[in-house]
Formats: C-alpha cells, sequence, structure tokens
C-alpha cells in the first residue's frame, strides 16, 4: 500500500497520527472527521485528508473516518503489528535511559540484547535484559537474529561498530551518536537522532522569535 | 537576518550545518563549495544554496564559501553566541541520562537547575548539579530567572506543570513528555522530542523498504 515516493514530512506524521487515534479510541471515539482531527492535532484538515490520500483514502467524503479503522490501517502502514527484535550497543547513560524508558514492543521492536565494551558494567540489569560484553555480539546475532540495533556508542566507534553489526546481518539503525550514518551504506534503514541539533532548534526559536507550531 | 518565513525543513538543516562546518574547520577546511559541502551531508547543492539564501547568501557565486564565515553565521542566527539559562524537570532515567549527556553550553543553554517531585531524589548529584525539590521552583527562578525548561516527567503531571513555569516567566521549552505542548501556549518556542515517534518511523522504514537518506 506504501508508495516510495511518500515524501518524509508525511512518513514524520505518521507516528502521531496513530498516538492521536489510540487517545481518541481510549476517550470512545469512534468516528472523527478531518476537521475536528485537524483541531487536534495543529494540522489543517486538508493537510490531514492530503496525508491519507497518500495510503488510499481511509474514510469516504462526508462521513469522517472510522477512528478503529483509521488507527489500524496506519499501524499496519508503520509495521507495527510484528515485533523486530533489536540489540543496544552502548550502556552508559543514554543507553540505559532508553533501554529502561522506552516502550519498544509498542514501537515495533522486541529489545533482546544489551551490549558494552566496559567490563565493569557486564552483569547489571537493566530493563530486565543484562548487559553483555560487547565481544560477543557476533555469537549473540548469529544464534538471536536481531534484525536491528540501537547505536549509543561515541561516535570514534561508530562506523567500526556498525561495519561489525551490518556483517551480523543488521539492517536497521536507530542511532543516537554524533555521527550522521547513511553516506556507505545503501539499503540499510537509518534513524539518526541527534538531541543535540533538536536543544539547537530551540536555540534558533527563542534567537528569532519563530515558533511554527505545526511539527 | 533571518525570515520569519523560514520554513521548518529548513531550520532543522541549520544545525547539521553548523555541525559539518565545526567539523570541516577542525579538519583544516578554509573555503568549500556548495558542491563538495552538499557530496559530505548527502544534499544537493542547489538545496544548500536555497538554504544559505534564505538567510542573505553568504557566498559569492564561483568561489564558494568560507568556512569561518558561514560557520560563524549559522553560529549567530542559531543564537549561539549567548547562553539561554535553562532548568531541566525530572530526573528519571532519560533525565537523567539528558543532564550528563547533553552539552548545554555547545547549544546556547546553561543548564542552572534540577527539579524532581520524587523526596528520594533530593540531594544526588548529576553533571555537577544538585537534584532539589520541585516544590521550590517557583522560588529558584524569582532568583535564578531560567528562560527555559527541560520537560522529563509523565504525561499526567505535563499540562499542570507547563502552566506552573510559564507563570515563572519560562518562554520555551525542550519537551521529552508524552504530550504534544503547544494548543494553548502562543508565544512560547517549543521542541517537542518524541523518541518513540522516531523508533516508530523506523519500523515504517524496515515495513516499507523506504529509506531515505536525506534527512
Amino acid at each position: 500500500m506504501a508508495k516510495s515516493s511518500i515524501s518524509n514530512s508525511v512518513i514524520r506524521r505518521l507516528p502521531r497520527y496513530y498516538r492521536f487515534l489510540k487517545d481518541l479510541e481510549n476517550n470512545g471515539y469512534v468516528r472523527i472527521s478531518s476537521r475536528e482531527l485537524s483541531e487536534k492535532m495543529g494540522l489543517t484538515a486538508s493537510q490531514i485528508r492530503q496525508d491519507f490520500n497518500c495510503f488510499g483514502g481511509f474514510g469516504q467524503q462526508g462521513y469522517g473516518y472510522k477512528v478503529s479503522d483509521l488507527k489500524e490501517g496506519i499501524k499496519k502502514i508503520l509495521g507495527l503489528d510484528r515485533l523486530n527484535p533489536i540489540i543496544l550497543i552502548g550502556a552508559g547513560n543514554l543507553g540505559c535511559a532508553i533501554a529502561a524508558h522506552i516502550d519498544f514492543r509498542s514501537k515495533g521492536f522486541e529489545l533482546i540484547g544489551i551490549f558494552d565494551a566496559d567490563e565493569s558494567k557486564h552483569g547489571q540489569e537493566i530493563g530486565g535484559l543484562t548487559i553483555q560484553d560487547a565481544a560477543g555480539i557476533e555469537k549473540f546475532c548469529s544464534e538471536n537474529k536481531p534484525s536491528a540495533a540501537v547505536l549509543c556508542i561515541p561516535k570514534t566507534a561508530a562506523e567500526k561498530t556498525v561495519d561489525r553489526l551490518i556483517n551480523c546481518g543488521i539492517k536497521a539503525f536507530w542511532n543516537f551518536t554524533h555521527y550522521d550514518l547513511f553516506m556507505d551504506h545503501e539499503g540499510i534503514a537509518v534513524e539518526n537522532v541527534h538531541l543535540g541539533d533538536s536543544l539547537t532548534t530551540l536555540s534558533y526559536r527563542i534567537n528569532s522569535g519563530v515558533n511554527d507550531r505545526r511539527i
């Protein structure tokens, strides 16, 4: 159903639609018009209709959307109807926070292993998993076949680790290192998370007085 | 210099330009053409020229950009030539990771206080700051005048806390709660960080086979 020509802006809005629709369903909504949804989400109604049209619609003109159908449709497009096994590399402050804080299962993933090179961390528990020696990544991957990895390692270690993980069959990266992962790796799915860029953007908004509320 | 009509996509690329230019300067680059920069960043050269034109240029046709001038120009646009005092609310896993992991000063902010409602956390140290009782936020703000806040609190506490902080003079939020902050607060700068949405987008990319490398 998903077309490869769908713009990044639309893709970025999909998880947010899904969150809002889950909330609406939990609050007893059965139907919702694009106008009503637009007011709740701070988008225009025509934007919402355009977005949904990228995936073939979901609604009938004048009748609004059935909340549960729309939610389930978007869930499927997002691939949330299955779980991709994922491992986390780098159990520093940020790695531990992500392992403990993120509900991987509701986002289409199951966290199955945590690795760190630092011996003093091995054996410690986070989020129900034990931190393992990074030297054992190859063995673990050949046995457990994770398809994705969260990278919470220093920039200096990133390139080498990525090559190693791709050799282990990893096809998708959730990348928190200060290293833009995409240049030499075609066919690999990547989400680069630059928390620093987000904070810098806030500085820009304060400095310029511009605060676009529709992000 | 910054125009209010600058698109969000351009704004979102600015911190990344700044990062790349800092790296280039550190690596001894003096001049760079838009073509060369485009290859390094995975953008098109015309995109880069268009982006910089939003801010009045920076270069001379055919001569490329002077790296240090361009870097300093973008630094000013981003407001990174001064420090906004910022406080962090919610010292759970994520709050602690952010306090310890993020280099606030290089992003235009100085972290001056950390607050939590949980008594057992008061007095603990993170990133050189002591966790304080959230009951003391008003007093702290009237004395220290922070202009921004990082929100790492549960969704249920978000709305009330935001109202309270706005009453304390906070004008900018770096928001990690699962609550879209923008609806009722005009004139306040906001960066909503939905880590879950980012992970969901990775699920989409795996599911659809679409991996736009130009984000």
